[in-house]
């Protein structure tokens, strides 16, 4: 990232003065809320009883990438696995492991990457903690967010809600984060415009809420192990079969033409800022217009259907008009992509 | 740690089968419980309104110590974390970054730990996160643990309801914590018998406020920065003063004798399993009374006092008869204790 200004110390990581100055001058400069501002070791919130909790921890490498960096990712992956539980976001809480030796100004840009996107969300940070190790044994930062939901939906959204006849949608194109990520790292030896998708999909989600009601089954966003992973997960779950078409599955033509040339699969890479839904055939009319009407959905496009046939597995007919069994990959190709 | 054994791989990290298997036969294995075995994004739970919500990163080496590992530390940690806000823990989340090569029986140990000191506070894990880095990127494992908690109390208890002639308690001897992990670390060239003090402490607190009541004021665990910097803080938000008596605060002939030797304050060190406590006067013995009656807080001692004078300053009134102001240090000496 930049160049000059001052470095973190192993010292900011101690619970004294150093530390309490990066707190006050950076955090809370840039998540100010009324919560965090306390400064208590927990914060307090009121709610309306059943709430959500997710947490994840970001690696992601390169920390900046087209399309965003480790701070918009770190906020926006946690919102929407809190949208997965129909769960507005209420409370964010952040825990930073920095290497010594970071440069502040840095910090400062990804604090600020994760404020616009949590305010975007319309979700406060509200406690975080602060640890520092010395050079070498963190790749510059590590950022683990924790989201506090208020679940907003009367009916159960889970897998076990899912129905035979279920029409599956997406909210958009899929790969773009995975590959951005590639290409800022240098693995590819050609330019690319693929940006990531990163984005926080609370607004979305509500939006397919308010026009499916109880007829929304399911949702969940696939990030690691990509779309191949969540379906073919969702049809061992369910004990139910996925039937997919891969010409509905929307793929932008640069994620496309990298795929092609050199062989991955767009539906097993990583996404940050795309739903997959589960809805009741005679609302998935509705639900899709929703989605399309809003900005982070107008490429949405029903993708498959839920049914009673090859119970827990997944089978994507082809582009060349062959139907093949779509399975969760073993391992990972590719690390560290959030 | 232990030799030899299976190793986390890269693919652990990935969202496809490895992942699964590692989630189902480590995580879920050890930490077993309704919400958590849904393996959903994101765990829902019900509250009775009023939640608190803290995190913390833990980067701790060595990984094991005498008295504890990074597992017990991380739940405990976080339960300590809840208790000052007087919210009783409702659930904690996990999220593991995991250098790979990283030995699956370790992180197994690693998950019992938490899994024993969890069932100790009564506490379920209910999500989690696990990410793999490449070798010499991570110092074997980080754990970054979120705990919400119902706060129980009616009452405000925080700096802001600490009053003048409020007696400060302090649950038992500090330096403990510190201390254990350098040695285990081969910092001193002698043997030494000193454990961490590291345990949930909810049990303890409820038993505070049960004795106490809306005269319970405050509570802040002394971690990072010690009791020195718990104090200096208190003193400067309150805009009130302090007077300790040195000669109270409990320290181990064990503990004393390192710092003796070393130089070290033992008032700066980290401790894991203490509380401090401002209480009105009028029921401060029978708060003390009630500490004395946990197991943890045997030791239980009264070490001070919120005074008018000198605003905003702690006043140590030495072993030696003679006064010092006490003040939070700048920065750390002892990095990765936590």
């Amino acid at each position: 990232m930049t160049e000059g200004g001052a470095r973190i110390l192993l010292g900011h990581g101690s619970g004294g003065k150093l530390y309490r100055d990066l707190v006050r001058d950076v955090f809370v400069a840039a998540f100010a809320n009324p919560v965090l501002e306390r400064l208590d070791d927990a914060a307090v919130l009121s709610t309306s009883g059943r709430i959500a909790v997710t947490t994840d921890a970001h690696v992601v490498q390169p920390l900046r990438f087209p399309g965003g960096d480790i701070g918009v990712l770190s906020v926006a992956g946690t919102v929407n696995d809190l949208a997965t539980a129909a769960a507005r976001p209420l409370a964010l809480s952040a825990a930073f492991v920095i290497e010594e030796g970071f440069l502040v100004d840095d910090l400062v840009a990804i604090c600020r990457s994760m404020a616009a996107t949590a305010a975007a969300a319309g979700v406060p940070i509200v406690t975080g903690d602060t640890k520092v190790v010395q050079r070498g044994v963190a790749d510059g930062l590590y950022i683990t967010t924790t989201g506090i939901g208020e679940v907003v939906a009367v009916h159960e959204v889970s897998a076990a809600a899912v129905r035979e006849g279920d029409v599956l949608l997406l909210s958009g194109s899929v790969g773009d984060h995975a590959l951005a990520v590639l290409a800022a790292r240098g693995e590819f030896h050609f330019e690319t415009t693929v940006e990531s998708d990163c984005a926080p999909l609370w607004d979305l989600v509500a939006a397919a809420l308010e026009a499916g009601g109880a007829a929304v089954h399911f949702m969940r966003d696939p990030t690691r192990g990509g779309l191949a992973t969540v379906l073919a997960e969702l049809a061992e779950t369910t004990g139910l079969g996925i039937d997919a078409e891969e010409e509905a599955i929307p793929v932008l033509p640069a994620v496309r033409s990298i795929c092609d040339l050199l062989g991955y699969d767009p539906l097993t890479l990583a996404n940050e800022g795309k739903m997959l839904f589960a809805v009741a055939p005679e609302r998935a009319d509705e639900v899709l217009g929703a989605l399309r009407g809003c900005p982070l959905g107008a490429r949405a496009a029903p993708i498959g259907r839920v049914i009673s046939g090859h119970p827990g597995r997944v089978a994507l007919h082809t582009v060349f008009g062959t139907r093949r069994v779509l399975d969760m990959p073993v391992g990972e190709l590719l690390p560290r992509i959030c």
